[in-house]
């Protein structure tokens, strides 16, 4: 491992590059059948992406790393923990953007898969993104009590009381009035499950101690709930190339967002507050945690 | 446990009321956000069913059942197991009846989840069915060992290489002349990966060594097809009020079937030498074997 001595930005392109590579690897090959539904699920899964959530797995994983493990078994369990939640993030994107729910056309400057593919074949391919997940959880190298423990953490945060449970609400507010409390709480299910989840796994795959995932507990809900604050200021803030998305979508679908119940002022400010209440957390892990305050900067800092 | 010495029936009878009981229970109640989400899940599992994939891994479970584990940890995994392979096979039919797949209205005699709520419910209930069935097998109490191994069974058994490859291949294949060898390939995944993964399931569970599981391999393959066969074939013999679904559907939908290959003749010939070898698989596990080789005799004489 070692990222620590790298500055931020060359450790995250590494990263990145590093887990488009294993998402190549570990994605079923389009030579094998069913050929459209795999090439369905690499075209979503490939597509490139932030990779936030593989970033944060490494982070963490890095900030809380226990020295007594063989180094090999914790990189394949950190590859394959960063790989489970990049595809449950494609998978939720797949059908978020299905004519039944978002109806997006675009997605990162290319076509969405149903358009690129069909509606069928999108909504299959979201589905089996979903079980690839749990079995790459289940192939990490690492003693099996602690697989078990991410797989529990995956499939909650994914599930009816995280990210779906956090869409069904997205879907039933559409048109109606949230207060800044329940706005908050539909995000925390919605973004901020999977965004923790990440920073969670990355410190169960490395062995963490009770206080250390407590740190990583705390940073993680600040930083999940920033993700989304920046996510509705660029919907009003940034035009539709910079983006690769449709901007302006969820203030054209009357969604609540926190600048159309907040104010753009106030929803600045509140991201400047869990941009330090993110860096707060992380000082008891001490230099190890460099690349995790590196992503809670970048996070607030994207244009996209 | 000790159904061995119950007949067939009556065991059948009381592991189908005793699943419902535990589905009831594991599902998230609907006075939990999002309540309408949770009401679908609710709507679509308990909506009555064969249960043959629970009766799958509680007659299995029960035929190798390995005395050295306590009773009630395996009796609580078992009822994991099942209540997971339920979950995976309820959102399995919420996508495919959705109008991208199917379009079907009608399912166990009632409203499909989409038509009794909407797309987007019918959707998001199917997603979040499925991190649930992974919760719940993450949750059995035994060896975390073992839980990886069920986890994997089923999420190979549930992925593209599986259950949804099987559906995909479906769904491209209609208006195409299959064989008969393709045709089985297509059913293998589709429907015969999840029974095959319920049987297996209830032999890990059951702390089963590796000879008791080659033993329910083999039974469960010819299960797997068998199923199948039978569907194809009350497909075009029987009606829609005894079916509880659109009869003659998949031959209105011109989608290769075994009826449509084989004939009806050829197809009924196929099954009864499917159903001798599923008693055949069972011999070396003696009496223990009795409710599977029940199981076996109901699917091949069932009318729905």
């Amino acid at each position: 491992m070692g990222h620590n001595s790298i500055d931020f930005p060359a450790w995250l392109d590494d990263r990145v590059q590093h887990i488009e590579s294993v998402l190549d690897q570990l994605l079923p090959p389009v030579t094998e059948a069913p050929a459209s539904l795999h090439e369905a699920m690499r075209y979503a899964v490939l597509g490139g992406g932030k990779r936030v959530r593989a970033a944060l797995v490494y982070a963490a994983g890095e900030a809380t790393l226990q020295t007594s493990a063989p180094a090999s078994a914790q990189e394949i369990g950190l590859d394959h923990a960063a790989a489970a939640v990049e595809l449950i993030h494609a998978y939720s994107l797949i059908h978020d953007d299905l004519p039944c729910m978002d109806d997006d056309t675009l997605r990162r400057g290319r076509p969405t898969v149903h358009v690129r593919f069909n509606e069928a074949t999108a909504m299959l391919a979201g589905d089996a993104l979903q079980p690839l997940a749990f079995e790459l959880l289940g192939l990490m190298p690492i003693a099996p009590a602690l697989t078990v423990q991410a797989t529990q953490l995956l499939a909650r945060s994914a599930g009816s009381m995280g990210m779906v449970g956090g869409q069904a609400i997205d879907c039933e507010s559409v048109g109606l009035e949230l207060s800044a409390e329940q706005l908050q709480q539909m995000h925390s299910m919605k973004t901020g499950a999977m965004l923790e989840a990440s920073v969670l796994l990355g410190g169960i795959v490395a062995g963490a101690g009770s206080s250390a995932r407590q740190c990583l507990e705390r940073y993680a809900s600040a930083i999940g709930l920033a993700f989304q604050v920046v996510d509705d200021i660029l919907d009003v803030t940034a035009d539709t190339v910079t983006l690769g998305k449709t901007a302006g979508k969820d203030a054209a679908g009357n969604k609540p967002t926190y600048v159309s119940i907040l104010g753009l002022d106030s929803s600045r400010e509140l991201l400047h507050s869990l941009h330090a209440q993110a860096h707060e957390a992380l000082l008891p892990l001490g230099p190890a945690g460099a690349q995790l305050a590196g992503i809670a900067d970048y996070v607030v800092g994207r244009d996209r």
